[in-house]
């Protein structure tokens, strides 16, 4: 952490900064240039980084900039090698490209048990479905609840996919737990704290979607959150940010893919689906994503997407989740994985 | 609302699109052009909006083009004088504008007594301060929960401002609605449903600030889910968006101040503490806001911001709030208003 | 195009509406709602484009809803089977994927031929390198000019590659058009119209790259001014947008390959070296920009990046080049193209 | 400067990039922490600047950061109490608030004098009126050229008003600074770089439009651009930035205004009509932008907006600019300026 004082900072604000620096028990690194006085802030990072407002509000500091990353758990640099994340026969980080396909809403139970069986059969290795729906407008289909998971607990017992669904509060985190392989945090909630604290606790792999305004830093110290209350089985999602573009819903930001694969050992999958908004350009952009490195997709898939009661607009139909996972395969080989 | 078909749209197509509108008991207004064949949907505009996705999702559909706004509750329309939100003496909506100051945290009895006082002094309206925090990084001091909930009760006896605090998820909803007097939804938790409908059952006032990505529509959408609870006390507040600047944290919306008045009801706030990030800009950035037409500020006021546990950087001292609020005093009445 | 009425519009304003439709030589087609009046406009789309500024400045109008969009002859619907550039032996928008590559600007000779060989052994279709160089300070390296365009014309003599160099104005662009294969107008200057009009008057093809704020619609009617002068032989370049994050320079939104695939005739082509600002993301970008439907990419490669007068941090040396195209080839292959 | 090793840097690596350094004639100060080895680099700041790009191309350096501004002539430490720029009996950066207004293009004599009287009764010190206008669509009216240039000088004669319009390459420049007493560069052409340069060069007083991607330092060095050439007469205006609303055509930037002042000595205006391209909401951003300390407002004012030939929807009518003038003066004076 470097401190860089104002051009006019009088000698006795900067020996108040250098004070504060030490009282805090880390060393100080004086560099008197010809335009700006520079003081290096040796020691713990952790200390570092508590004191780093602290130091910001300072009569006579201009800036302080920050060299390390403020995150821990989640660098890259904690566990090299990268992690594969588990969910009953599913894995994430592996070789194999994870595809984790569904309809947006459990909507009956004839509904997600057919889903299940043909994402199954095409070759997805997770399955996803809404039971708590997070809806833009309070008047929107929120979910099934209970109900819902129970249907999705029936259509992993009749295909053997695991299953992955979201929670909205630590309550409702607690009754997924019970039902789910995995829980998903949504990209509206990637910043609600005590909601990642409970999943951290949950004992089960959390897959954290990206909020559409989370800088990458953001997102990793949402990780940090789980990770910090002793679960390290997190997937991270990229799914679009908000953008100027009224083409698609969101942004998606494929250069997260390779970005968050150099400065984490997590796993990074991609949502197309929610990304663009339009079953049109999910195939592109899924291939793009396995192609640019990412450890798997979550996708939108609906065996009547014009009756779906959300997002039917973008989900595809089995007939193009099929073609879709069949140019999928060729791309993933292409770059050295498989489905 | 507006069904375009595609150019190449069949006959069959165009009569199935017809056909589930009359179904959902809305009528059809056909208009046949050289390049395109447009349905008017016609009637309830509840329906119509539960149809939007379906219609969308049918095929030979290019896009449906929705003409009104999809609030209702939150319209200008609804209430065409506007509402006055009255929290204990003070009030947001009115003439006079209304000054939300205090620190971001609670952090101990004579931090938060000194500064009640002093803001108070200063004239401001209503006392702020965390007692849960939501902070970025898990390492981060994290507010001092009940026992500054109850700091914050001593602080009204002693000054007589009614207290603003923020709650992050249902359970600790509960707890504030015994202490405080008006409950703040922050913006990272604009879009947590479940926190917005238990706001909504509270019976307190519910001062709801913009997510950092969300549109405006998406804002009144989230106050929508307050009021369709019953409770139609709400405060909006604008505190910057995510933008591509580094010279300021977020980047101010104002003209979020006159497009929200134009089409809600509802009072609306700025708060330029947050915005900037940098106690520099507060001040030009609160008078900016009132001149614009907000109806309130929302600022953050720390007797010594080197000392504080979170936002130092962005907090007014006790010098420079009274600076802001004398000039602030002349640009209300220049627009109209007062303090 | 739809004009919708104010709530309270009066029926006088309706009438002045219509009667400004009608002056104009279209039709219109009333619809009368419980809650708004709609004025459907009927008619030759460019009349309806040029009247619609008009329309929303008069009195009762609420807003003017496009239907259609304001572009022609980029349109797909004006040639429905896309569009091949030929530029010398190489082609956008055929089966086989183009690559353009080459040092950001061109340094000396013998870094412009080493670098045109080793691009050419490795399989890039078409030489890049800068004689001009707009860069963001005024005190960094400006390019060789005239210079630098003589010595693409002798790399291309020595390798056969097709040459594309950048113009910044008309006088350059003339200039420009006597040496190089392919004018490329930059992402600053997409908006710079009369350059895009010279552009169109140069009688060679034009590698339009989009702005870095711009909209999918703004790049297309740039493309469209080009088009209207009579040259219809343009390719678009996606290079980043405007974004919110500091990983990565811009944004890569590659979405907007399949939604301007779907929008346009005209190939797309992809330059994962300035959206992303650093070497070590190109490749990830650049395979994903091929699996996703790209006609081609653009991609800066220098023998000597950390010698580069230019955009060294974001050059691929020559053997990570190689690799890259390696890896492309096996993508490109996987979905039915090739390099 | 300073540049960070990657954790795993070599000792030879170390060494290479510290004699880089001293090749260069700059200076190194070695801090070895426990994660990170850091090299700090003093001496002449043009000389780091140029090296910057080399350094972060090197292999082991992870990055390169930067602790001073890169823009030298247009920072506020080159001339620590402001630039007053003057325009006719205009000026801008003084006391009194500049207020530039008129139509968006020149249409008719008749149109330009009845603006120009109107404006300068109700108080405006400058005339604008576009001549040669950038418009999105190559199929909207393009202005009337030197035609329009004639008359916006027989304008000034008539009002006395200094006259203000764009020129948007190297030749229309020339003509336009024949006519003309400022020239206005637009937002779309900030990073033109030849035309800033021939701006230059002009002789004539420049207004700096912020493009709709740029940052605040891209905005400081295009006027860097300018002042390079030795004409130090330029001022910068806010227009608005791209977001993701879609209630105004662009974001406002207001807090640019504050971090300008704070950066620069160069005068800042604000255009509120292009920011918000709706006339409602333009009054209350004028007003909101001289409260934050803004020095002056570019405003479109047409005498019959329904009838303009561009930007119509966005232009004041000469009753509603009366009116924002009379608010205007009341906010003006109770920041302590004056119109």
């Amino acid at each position: 952490m470097i401190v860089v004082m104002e051009p006019g900072a009088t000698q006795a604000q900067l020996e108040a900064v250098v004070q504060k620096i030490r009282d805090a028990g880390l060393n100080t690194h004086l560099s008197v240039g010809t335009e700006r006085t520079l003081i290096g802030v040796v020691g713990d990072s952790h200390t570092k980084e508590l004191l780093r407002d602290t130091l910001e509000a300072t009569p006579g500091v201009e800036k302080v900039v920050r060299i390390l990353q403020p995150f821990k758990l989640v660098s890259r640099e904690f566990r090299p090698s990268g992690t594969v994340v588990r969910v009953g026969g599913a894995a994430f980080g592996d070789t194999a490209v994870a595809v984790v396909a569904g309809p947006c809403s459990v909507e009956s139970r004839e509904q997600i048990l057919q889903t299940a069986e043909a994402v199954k059969a095409a070759g997805a290795t997770l399955l996803r479905g809404g039971a708590f729906k997070p809806r833009t407008s309070p008047y929107s289909f929120q979910g099934l609840e209970e109900e819902g998971l129970k249907l999705l607990v029936e259509a992993r017992q009749r295909t053997g996919l695991p299953v992955v669904t979201e929670a909205m509060d630590a309550h409702q985190l607690r009754m997924v737990a019970e039902y789910a392989d995995m829980i998903q945090i949504g990209a509206r909630n990637m910043q609600n704290y005590p909601l990642l604290r409970e999943a951290g606790r949950s004992g089960k792999p959390v897959l954290l979607k990206r909020g559409a305004a989370a800088t990458i830093e953001e997102l990793l110290l949402a990780a940090e959150y789980v990770m910090n209350e002793g679960n390290y089985e997190v997937v991270l999602c990229e799914r679009g940010i908000r953008g100027f573009g009224n083409y698609t819903r969101y942004t998606l930001d494929l250069s997260a893919v390779p970005v968050l694969k150099h400065l984490t050992h997590l796993p990074v999958i991609v949502d197309p689906s929610h990304a663009t908004g339009k079953w049109r350009y999910v195939e592109a952009l899924a291939l793009a994503a396995v192609a640019g490195g990412a450890d798997g997709l979550l996708v939108e898939v609906h065996p009547d997407p014009e009756r779906a009661l959300s997002d039917g607009p973008q989900s595809l139909n089995l007939e193009n989740f099929n073609r879709m996972m069949a140019r999928l395969r060729a791309v993933a080989q292409a770059v050295g994985r498989g489905l």
